[in-house]
């Protein structure tokens, strides 16, 4: 299923080389002041074209309004956008068919879907479907105004100098892996339940839907695993929930405690790396040697920081609603 | 919310030291041999009492089946466990309700449910709600019976000699965490989907819903941060799909891809550490300094992998239906 | 599955004759005042042994509170009751397990569950099943004390003197269908959404979970395929949506107008007639005469009206909580 | 929210006068064959401009994949369509917003959506929008070749005489209501749950989506009331179920018992009445006497039985799903 949240629903659909890619919003509130230039910051950043690491493919990536906006206000009906996909080279993928990338979904999908699955460009499997979740995260982010949300890469290929491991991967002519830290403030206390709905249960569902994600954590994360509860319990100093230290992250049973909110996620390297590289032919059932050409990413995750915002911010709307602390009808509101 | 799956669908309920805890699940087929001994093995092994990092509080845990079991088979009805909370010593919390225990969710639950919330042993916050998902995972894997699931502790405070980090957290009368691995053999190829129904968002999702958890990793996960793509895809050489090494962790895609599934989790050291701590008391507004008594564990690590192969069997149980691998009607099948 | 709404989100189980029926509600507030008291007066309604043309079974229907309340209020926790079945009297039932009853769902149940399924009493089938819908009506109706629900029956057997219906059925040793208006006053203008979450697609919804109604209308309903637009059309009159008819019945668009909001419900005779029937013996194959005995109602119409109401209230209350107009913390509210 | 169904799943959105209507469904398995000709034949059906009685309002009506399918076959992913909107005339509709007509959604839309929803041609309310379920239908046809779905108009205005019931209305030049008879064969038993799951329940939420119904009733339906048990029991005369009588309809205890599936619908007559009514300006808040310009129906009851059709279909498809009697992958299959 292709839906993600409670009141704030995405519903996302697309191909990387079928005729568009898109999603459509359940819930947005009537009365937001929408226009596609909304979209283009975050959409630039997602795209490739900008860094050494990123892929020349370039799609105009205009949000095209299908439904639920009217005189550039939402009107509070499903909201549907489209993105047309233009820039398609088709034939780079069609004749290595039967050879599986490693790394790639050709070999399940093909399992899983009987052979029917679009394999141009991984299909329904490729990143490109992200241009809806980052669109869909710039509507998040407007309904959450008071809310700050920021993440960047803070390693790539195990060095902190980003340039530095970026190079090294250039220069083995090879793709690199790398982490997001997303930090988040201003969020309200109380957002979130325990169990199944806990805040940490909705972002890592939402955020290991991006391809390439291997691995969440939050506050201090995999570390606390080799800590002392005495070091790790955060006090509160503050009426208003201010701890001493953030090992929480900004997150106690599930729940905002009202302090900066903050995850890492580890990004795997691009699995369409240009080294030469193995993989069992299934037609022929022979090892075969083989180099992906076409247009690629060597790290995928300077591309992520955007998504992995759009995503925390579709999550975050989501929990607001469910506080009721964003109207269904905005006046003047935002 | 309180519920979690598809088809295979758990419903959680209850508090620490109210009437009992339990869950209803949905979804399970009819004719499935049941009795309240098949039970015990998990129960006893998420029960404390064992280890010396373990709380000394002893529950019954016997299972009482309130719906959905007839002549010791499953209907294909909601099938209701509840588990009675006996081994009570309220008084023990009601004394330092105003002060907020660090790492706990005493202040952001008063902050949320106002001052109405079963506030006892942590109430509906307990980990004593896991017994609800180590049961329910108890159906799960009978329903799946060519899988094994298996989680152990890996490392303790750093340590990767378990007794030696144990140890170290008893002698500095403080608690500790750990990660869990969990290895999965005998997936078939194909369960789960791209984006919000990928394998990781699911089995992440009910992860983190686990108490205490702080990170989720799959195959190398967060190492595939620092690696090249040649070394990290895994190249296909059978043709059932099995692969030269195992760095996806059984998963490309977000579908299972028929090797071994592998994840790690971080968990954090038990909130309730024996040492002195500071708080704000909220009804006087002073820092306080208190030691939290009653019985609790050192190390809630040592108690999770049951349940976190719980949370995998719920996944899989849900996912293999949703595959129909399953039979909604189980004649002399399991 | 057993589950119904969105926000407030009831979830049943149990059979008749099994050790008990209850169910849990996700998404109750916190600080709702709660006691066994408050369930009587339906609960009473719901029950056989008033009326001539219900059964003499008497349970004695006592909620026992099994989480999310404390102190006598709600704790924002799932609220789970139970209902013990104590009067049970099983042999009635397993001597002609292999006739399917005609009305009863004796031979689907078998068909589906593979003979797995709880006959005693018609299991998970039965109208026991109900004590669950009308406690849960209960609680959603302290959640909107502003809206009055008053559902009756209105004709029984086609009379609308009922008592005169009743008293024919009564003499011909048969049971009787009925048919049961519900009005409901004090409705907000807003609740309900075009299309698959219109008001009318919730409550038909729901109401049809009710055993034996075969039949739902909104205002002027099936007469209104007999009328004239310009008959029909409800004019609006004032300012806040009044209107000069009402023939809509309260609902435009799936959406309530603030006018009274109207239905009505057509409701089987009793499928346990004591009158003697036919049916194919499963096991013979051969077509046997019988006759019902136990405890039985003649007009399961005269208990239905406490369970349309308590459902419409369910309905309600999760509408008015879509619309935010029920807080998530009740102080001093209700 | 604009979704239905479980696991064959439909999402609408668009607006009468917007750029598009359309749908996603999530769930179609992979490897059905579909082309835009498969949906002209139903979607002619929906089409105004063949009765006197329906409006030459001519859309073309050509079904857009936009995601989905690949080489004329399902892929497995989300299967999204749209309709351009191209034949609009929004001038008809601009002038009179401040007085809502009688029997539309116009004034509760206003009240509560703020003034930001789409009025033009009714917008998301329009009828326009069950193109889309009428095209989703179309696929859920597809997927249940063995199971007939037949609906039609059995009276006009009262009248069974069809054609004198229209006659009737366009001599009185007023719109007219309708009722619906949908029959469907070739069901296997076991379809649908008892409560919330009901076939009942299903099909009378998403039918009470479309525009205008105003009531239904499956088998004897509101008959049923006025009858004695015995009289409306049905008797099992054969081991596959087949009863001497069918009241009930094909629907016992929620689930279908392999007899034909009856259900009849009521249409009320087409708000947009060409006759002058009254209503109050919320502008002037004077009631004002106006007529209905602009395209319309006189009877939306001659368009409705391929959208019952089409919602019956969706319902079906699904539970066959559930019961996995539709595999994932459709090879050679349909």
């Amino acid at each position: 299923m292709n839906s993600f949240g409670t009141l704030f629903r995405i519903h996302i659909f697309g191909e990387s080389h079928g005729p568009s890619v898109g999603f459509t919003i359940d819930g947005v509130p009537a009365g937001l002041t929408i226009s596609v230039e909304d979209f283009f910051s975050d959409l630039e950043r997602r795209k490739g074209g900008m860094h050494k690491g990123t892929t020349p493919r370039k799609e105009t990536d205009l949000p095209i309004f299908m439904s639920g906006v009217f005189n550039e206000k939402t009107t509070g009906f499903p909201l549907t956008i489209l993105f047309e996909n233009k820039n398609i080279r088709s034939e780079d993928y069609d004749k290595q068919r039967a050879i599986p990338r490693p790394g790639h979904a050709d070999w399940v999908a093909h399992q899983k879907f009987g052979g029917y699955e679009d394999y141009r460009g991984s299909g329904h499997f490729s990143a490109r479907l992200t241009t809806g979740i980052v669109a869909a995260g710039v509507i998040a982010k407007k309904l959450i105004p008071n809310i700050s949300i920021n993440a960047k890469v803070v390693s790539i290929g195990g060095e902190k100098d980003i340039e530095l491991g970026l190079q090294k991967a250039v220069d083995a002519n090879d793709s690199v892996g790398g982490i997001i830290e997303c930090k988040v403030n201003g969020l309200p206390v109380g957002l979130g339940e325990p169990y199944f709905n806990s805040l940490e249960s909705m972002l890592s569902h939402i955020i290991f839907s991006i391809p390439a994600v291997r691995g969440i954590e939050f506050g201090t994360g995999f570390a606390a695993a080799s800590m002392h509860g005495s070091e790790h319990n955060d006090s509160i100093e503050t009426a208003d929930g201010k701890t001493k230290t953030n090992h929480a992250g900004g997150i106690i049973g599930g729940i905002s405690n009202g302090n900066e909110l903050v995850l890492k996620i580890a990004v795997k390297p691009a699995s369409s790396t240009p080294k030469a590289q193995e993989s069992l032919n299934w037609q022929t059932n022979q090892i075969e040697n083989f180099s992906i050409e076409g247009r690629h990413d060597l790290c995928v995750a300077l591309r992520a920081p955007v998504i992995v915002e759009a995503a925390t911010a579709i999550v975050l709307a989501d929990c607001m609603m469910l506080e009721q602390l964003i109207p269904r009808v905005l006046k003047n509101t935002i």
